[in-house]
């Protein structure tokens, strides 16, 4: 469908984040600030029709209360960050996660235009998140960067001239998918097995802090956060070992990319400093020695940052029409 | 300093390979055409201003050797592609590599500015040469590319939005120093250990041969090679295994990029069958199901491709004065 934007790059921006367990919505202004935010737990198992109805119920429910509440104008553009992965042309998802099975194949953008009449476009939740921080967040400014998510898996997202890096299929940005020694054998999520996944997510640490300490009820990585912090060296090193082997693949990502920041964000992070302190001594260690000196910064928004890089990626759309590589839509 | 050119993004330009062993300088023309290439000793031994200097009178005598016999107009602008990392704004080497000791600080594109009057870029060979895969070879259309060159190390390129990535300190596509399993106590050229270079690289695959075959004589990769295509299973195996490493490397090198394709060059990727056999073997059993099919195509122009990227990156920069990442320079 082809939608012509009546106002051009300014103007709110309906922002909408699609996860495994929950859905938001909010609208965007043009200064950055998220108002309106509507939250609900998104039907993962009732497939993608079912996901993309209550996500778009949600976004106008955010629109309806921007306008009433904050005096916003009607929102300009839609913009979605969500698991899984986006075609080139951010149109729809070209492949699920097992966190929304049936997701796959569904025309996000279409049933977006027809329900609110203003262009959208999709990004991956955590291109979104790096979208966003480059935007608004620590990554301001930043020409190269690589934005990674610990947490259930490692997402990742790549920045190249400022913009998010879709890749020629949509999915470049797969840190978690990096072949990293160590996990040889260990079966990956995505079917392959040997990739950075398999010891840097939150279930594999959490395994690992099992296997460390056999006599302790260890059901997840809060779990083994919590024995780190009561001073098991067992499970400390459990989860310096996750970051460890991050910090390998990013020696990797790095050598390749030459960013000028890398952007760590996620709940595996943030589950005390033994997994970012083994992800910063591996990187060191492990890097051209050109390139140790790459900051690796905690992300300052989270959440906020996927709605805020959808909004800023819509935004860059109405702006630049042509500017989502290979965009069939007329726009 | 500040040069005007005189006559925008058309034009002769001049184009220079400066190697280990050799330097190259020709003319390309509008339609991508080499002529008066000229190509000498390079002076390694003899520390950086030598190395300028021959560089910088092989141009010359590239220059008015076109004029003189292919009737070409004098050069509007000069590319160089060089071993060695350079800065990003493309003016100095910021690091050298043992094949050019004293190559680093010098300033490359003020003394070729001096020189010849018109605006000078510098690029890394491999990046060179992508641009140049890019603009008439196998590469050519690409959004996305990656090029590997297998020889004496392995070096490595990252185009996006069909400009070669510089990165933030010059230092993007080192893919020889992705960390991969087996490498993990080898000591890497770089001064880091456990980079795939220390597996894959020409003299690694030859002492891989030697241990496999110590009653053998084995000097170098063409001898393995030899070998190999005299039906011995383990100089098969050892360059096969190099080959591997690299195909792992690559495996990530496509999780974080979704490339188009990827351009492999060099003489161990053409010393037989057996190395690209297995990293082929190797790419799609590591690869993200996703993106197994990302194609591996040999390079089409192997050398010319970095004389014809250098100028291609000097067209460019005439074109677009401020394309050149954080140029500092007012051309």
């Amino acid at each position: 469908m082809s939608i012509t934007s009546p106002t051009g790059a300014k103007g709110p921006v309906l922002a909408v984040d699609i996860g495994g367990t929950k859905t938001s919505a909010a609208v965007v202004l043009d200064d950055g600030r998220l108002v309106a935010r509507v939250t609900a737990p998104t039907p993962a198992a009732q497939g993608g029709q079912a996901i993309l109805a209550a996500a778009l119920r949600l976004a106008r429910t955010a629109s309806e209360n921007a306008v009433e509440r904050s005096g916003s104008t009607p929102p300009v553009a839609v913009g979605f960050g969500t698991a899984g992965v986006v075609d080139p042309t951010g149109r729809r998802i070209r492949s699920a996660t097992s966190a929304l099975p049936g997701w796959a194949d569904t025309d996000v953008a279409d049933a977006a235009e027809q329900e609110f009449q203003v262009p959208a476009t999709v990004l991956g939740d955590v291109q979104a998140f790096l979208a966003g921080e480059s935007a608004h967040g620590v990554a301001r400014g930043a020409s190269v960067a690589v934005a990674v998510m610990a947490g259930t898996g490692i997402g990742g997202a790549v920045l190249v001239d400022g913009r998010v890096l879709r890749g020629a299929g949509g999915a470049a940005g797969h840190v978690g998918h990096v072949p990293v020694p160590g996990a040889e054998l260990r079966p990956c999520p995505c079917g392959a097995s040997g990739h950075v996944e398999a010891l840097a997510a939150g279930p594999a640490m959490t395994a690992e802090a099992q296997r460390r300490l056999p006599g302790h009820d260890i059901p997840d990585l809060q779990a083994a956060a919590a024995l780190a912090r009561a001073g098991h060296g067992e499970a400390r090193a459990a989860i310096e070992a996750g970051g460890a082997a991050l910090g390998v693949a990013l020696a990797g990502v790095i050598a390749l990319l030459d960013p000028d920041l890398v952007v760590l964000g996620g709940g595996a992070a943030a589950a005390g400093p033994w997994f970012e302190a083994g992800l910063r001594e591996a990187l060191t260690r492990n890097a051209l020695p050109l390139l140790t000196r790459v900051p690796v910064v905690r992300s300052s928004m989270d959440a906020d940052a996927v709605l805020i890089g959808a909004a800023v990626e819509a935004r860059t759309l109405l702006a630049h029409p042509a500017s989502t590589e290979r965009n069939e839509v007329v726009l």
